[in-house]
């Protein structure tokens, strides 16, 4: 049994999407199938709106949607490129927080704990290979610590990079190669040295202590209060 | 934090697909925005082909590309709105298989063990109310069993209604439902009965009788050959 | 941190037991140290009892206490050495169902369904090897059915031999070893040839047939009933 | 299908132990009337050898078997009742973790962080009632903090407790409780008061941003270093 043509391209297509296997396409491709047509015109739509609406943030690469920069914010005149974060004149222009993507982005934004700038990394490394370097905004980053002047955002000074990776085998090897290449840097011409820092190791809510591997729990020990 | 409405509106219109939650369909929207148009565009066209392209055929239910039907299946003529099993004059005409929705024709078509037609009911009954059974195409599946001439299948003479739902709960209550419903009525003129059928229970490949239910078992031994 | 002798010998020792880990063994360890004494005796005592009350039936190695064997039901002189089921003069002779462990007998004992004798194999082969069949009680199978008036019951005549294994990879290898041996065998002098059977295969209660896999799905179909 | 009482008993006994069920536990009698004399009567032994051997430190509750001290500590003489941290002169006198369970105290103790006492608390608290209260051993540990003369322990001065209790409801409402009472205390007569900390919450090694609850990323934000 195979499925039509036009199913199939379909399925492959969705199939492409993360986390989404062949079985899980084809259901996506059934439900749109019996689905009536104003809600496909829906989806088709806004996923054409999505290519043509959102732009990335030419400072940390954020999506953001040019028309809806709040006007109750106030921002600085020809920061039109720049998204509602980078804008935001209220933001810490000495804070720089580097993220793997847009969804750990929002899970930060969510803490309602960071009032610093973002940079969206793109990625992260897993074999430290030139090929999988050049993939990740690194050039980019360095360029925004070198020559703040440049980024298009006023009083740029960044003094702390938080390098807000996954604390996983992949997530700590590029953190250590971000540390290295980070601190013979200096943010401008001020010469001041860039301080790096990583999310603090502790017990999650809702973890137990008999569970906890050595290290997580030997940071909580020192990192109590 | 919240999204801009563009991609908002993306992640609740993904949010209804089978199995997708808001923050699978956030990774769907960030995936999008970062593909190169070219895949966009496949997308976007796979979308509207599907709607273009992709009947349902007028007996069963399945659906199917009116060009697709291969040339080398001899169909007989005028059978224009029949799917590519339908319209299969190999296919036996006394037995019609009930399944609840497509993806459950497709694994039953990939055992290559059964060679009768289908009719897809559209789904099952948990409650038994009037609204959710008038939503099942019963109406349809009495019309093709007691009017087998007008249904547009040559021969079509169904002796067997094979009741292929699944042993859930809801899947059981549906097949009994079905059962005396159908029981009272006989095929065509010719006023002979049908006989309905269900699966046949027992162990799955890699099940352990250890933790196999009793009923299940119980089938497997009775079962045994 | 190591723990002490007495308690790492303790969680050795119950690391032993099926499914038990070092850190659940260090739980129960705990559990048993807090538990008060008269817990603790009952626990050593019914550990005891089990290694002194509990025979092993000298037909089908199913455990039995000889003592419980039920006045109720009326058992042949001088079947001392026989569990409850093999003692049963209403169990029926002619049938013989082959599990590889004392669980399994009794799952399919709690389904009503099964009426004959049992014997327990002592495992399954992985791997085919010498010692691996020397393991399993092979010899003292084809002993019960070449020599059935040796084996303690009365008017055994075996005529069915369900081999009822775990349909997973090692137990599909260890049916064929069984069917293979067993065929040329005929049950006592009379010459009859054994048949061999194994369990059904089908849909299990609360399957769902699109996650299904293709044989148990074929299976199913083709039992229709 | 019923188990013979000798097993059933065995059966009863053994789902009293911590994650385990009356299936496990059957699997464990089986293993164990297969298994050969020689284990069984170890682990008989091993059982009554836990009761015997193994004591509760006067102080922290910790289990410990009194010829085990190793000889290479130096401990004060008469500390007899104390377990092989409590009696190790090398550990602060000043610092007190208190734990729910002696898998936590083992759990620290493996991340070699950690050189203060201990305190086994017994328990959590689910729903502050007063019969719950009295389970742990509060009274205990006030004593403890108010006495340290008293307690056993040479030159015991407490200036801070660590409330190393799981990070969940459940311990979060202990912590709190533990935190009230406490505050008022000073140790001793030197009426110093005691500080009360908690382990520091963060991600966990192996944690994803994207998955973390904003309470546990904005305290790995807060913690940075």
């Amino acid at each position: 049994m195979k499925y039509s043509p036009t199913i199939q391209k379909l399925i492959d297509l969705f199939s492409k999407l993360p986390t989404i296997g062949p079985r899980t396409a084809a259901r996506f491709v059934f439900y749109l199938k019996n689905a009536d047509k104003k809600e496909v015109k829906e989806l088709l739509t806004a996923i054409i709106n999505l290519k043509k609406n959102v732009k990335n943030c030419s400072f940390c690469f954020n999506s953001f949607e040019p028309s809806q920069i709040s006007s109750k914010i106030e921002t600085v005149k020809g920061e039109g490129n720049l998204c509602n974060i980078c804008s935001d004149t209220r933001r810490y222009k000495n804070l720089l927080c580097i993220v793997e993507k847009e969804t750990d982005l929002i899970s930060l934004e969510k803490t309602r704990k960071y009032k610093g700038l973002y940079f969206i990394l793109g990625g992260i490394l897993s074999k430290l290979k030139k090929e999988e370097i050049e993939k990740l905004r690194i050039k980019e980053l360095i360029e925004r610590i070198k020559n703040p002047a440049k980024c298009g955002i006023h009083n740029l000074k960044i003094q702390e990079v938080i390098l807000a990776l996954n604390p996983t085998t992949e997530g700590e090897a590029t953190i250590l190669y971000l540390e290295r290449l980070l601190k013979p840097l200096s943010c401008g011409e001020q010469g001041r040295t860039i301080k790096t820092t990583r999310l603090g190791r502790g017990l999650a809510l809702g973890a137990e202590l008999e569970y906890a591997d050595e290290e997580t729990l030997g940071s909580a020990l020192e990192g109590r209060k």
